[in-house]
């Protein structure tokens, strides 16, 4: 992991959006290099449990500056947040707020809202989020149970490719800060999500496009009384900063008629390339000093599993003398990589992480 | 985990097959404790890795009770095991075969075909195996190379549940010996694999019927002139021992119409139940101490990722009364779970494991 192409990353962050307030998304990379980093710059941090709101306050972060994300939250978990001083939460359920409620009284809480993932390689599904309909009974219900109705969030898919998407989103959740307000409450605050790509394979809109689409939208649907923004971006901040170094095991044809080489890697899709699942994520994969032809290949871990397979659909072309031993780069495999990696399976270690 | 079920297990093994080898195949569960437990009894293991290995070793196995059982091996771990004193490697291209000849020379091999992993819940892909034609003309590469042609091995999928899986892949690699040994290569073992299953939600046949099967299937083919018989079983020797207590950290209706409740439980995809991955493997689940009537439920798992959900398709149901921070038991969870968790994921704790 390379920490400066961190730190120009959360500069580039602060341009495209500078009204914004940066939460980054822990979950993509919890090294405590890049969270002391982050917090030396006055980032703010967004948590999905409390093992990475300590981790946050142990870099250095103060407890306010850490948003608690998750949507699904042990009351435990709720009640040592609410003890540190974290002031925000997360929910999307009546029963999630009640338990924030219970747990974190006189909170800060924010309802997130389901919004189309069009246009994301990484899609959140039905997991998450809220109707419009629904939110609006939930922030009526907040002050009711002593919770401060703080705002709203919501999140157009990780790895997302289309800046309308924000756009979109923004147009529909306007609509329940106008109509909140009709009713006596005030939202304050709108959390806009991460999602903001990291180019692969395809070239992705810069991070200033993304800006502008948020601002242009924003304006728009919010005129002069903008609410405090908060994004939370975590593959932008960090995918582009990392490269993981992986070993060939072996090359070999599987099928007489088939031209590709099986390469087999000792990374795998349990070892930390869990997004290559189903080949959403598309990394860039180069082999380091030859210069001669390639050809195409499938891309297979080192493990007995039989799903550890991560391209075989997906057109991947390798030196065609590759040999066992030598090396390939993964490219921009700073986020959700290392995190990700099984404890023990089939035996191996989790892959070494350098931080420079 | 309960260790007394792993060595039930093990005697049912040895009763359905008491011709056949057992080598516990340790990427089921990889812990101390069991390996400590079966290399107590005499069983033999089959290793996927070099540490895996090593803890067999120091469990108290003899490195001659050892086979590295993967197709896919780094030349250090070859050699190490070679110096560890493993007697049998697993290949099934000439690449590989060439690198333990070179890494491990005059050690017995064993090249491992491709099968029809119909019946199997759990299938082994196009990742591992080669043809029937191939498999002759590697073994007889395979002395070329100073190396033992010592025999063969396939695999029918893992959590399979048709007998005649195994009768069909017997007859087909039974004439690699009858062809080989006119050209005066005469193979000594076959290795049947694993994949015998264990009950989940539906019955599986048992134990018995597979060793019957088997033995049909050999004396069929082979009729006097039986070759050493190598079984591989790694989740009917632990899956039913062991059960996961998860909490429920949330209950929540995600869309009015539906009339499923979202249920979020504190261990997902990442964090050991891996094999929901499709909804491939499906655990029986119960709440403890609900009398009352149960209703329809989705199963997800506690992270901020959107492909954390379990069961989504497959109809679970579970008590209407089902509350956060209740517990509920996954059961015959004892493979294939607790090496595959994340070390890290989303903060999270990989699961505590107790051994009794």
């Amino acid at each position: 992991m390379d920490l400066d192409r961190v730190a120009d990353n959360y500069a580039a962050l602060r341009r495209a959006l500078p009204v914004a307030q940066i939460y980054y998304a822990v979950k993509a990379n919890p090294a405590a290099a890049i969270l002391r980093l982050l917090a030396g710059k006055g980032s703010r941090f967004d948590a999905a449990s409390l093992q990475e709101i300590e981790a946050c306050l142990a870099a250095g972060a103060g407890a306010g500056d850490i948003s608690f994300g998750n949507t699904v939250k042990k009351p435990g978990a709720i009640a040592a947040a609410h003890a540190y001083g974290v002031p925000l939460f997360a929910f999307d359920s009546i029963e999630e707020l009640e338990k924030i409620a219970r747990f974190a009284p006189g909170a800060k809480v924010y309802c997130r809202i389901a919004v189309n993932n069009d246009g994301a390689e990484w899609p959140l599904s039905r997991k998450f989020g809220t109707t419009i309909a629904r939110a609006k009974e939930l922030m009526l219900a907040a002050p009711r149970l002593g919770l401060q109705a703080h705002g709203l969030s919501f999140h157009v898919g990780s790895q997302q490719t289309h800046p309308e998407a924000y756009e979109l989103a923004i147009a529909e959740v306007a609509t329940v800060f106008t109509d909140l307000k009709a009713q006596g409450v005030q939202l304050k605050m709108l959390n806009l999500g991460g999602g903001f790509p990291v180019r692969y394979q395809e070239d992705v809109p810069e991070t200033d496009a993304f800006g502008t689409a948020i601002m242009d939208a924003m304006v728009t649907h919010f005129g002069n009384d903008l609410p405090e923004m908060l994004i939370e971006p975590g593959r932008a901040m960090v995918g582009n900063a990392g490269v993981v170094a992986a070993e060939v095991v072996l090359v070999c044809r599987r099928i007489e008629e088939d031209p590709r080489r099986w390469v087999y890697l000792d990374i795998g899709r349990f070892g930390g390339l869990a997004e290559t699942e189903g080949e959403a994520i598309k990394y860039r994969i180069t082999a380091a000093g030859h210069g001669g032809a390639a050809g195409p290949v499938v891309l297979a871990g080192p493990s007995c599993d039989g799903v550890d397979v991560m391209y075989e659909k997906t057109p991947y072309a390798l030196p065609l003398d590759l040999a066992a031993g030598e090396r390939v780069l993964i490219h921009d495999a700073g986020a959700y990589v290392t995190s990700y990696a099984s404890q023990n399976f089939n035996g191996f270690t989790p892959l070494a992480e350098h931080y420079l």
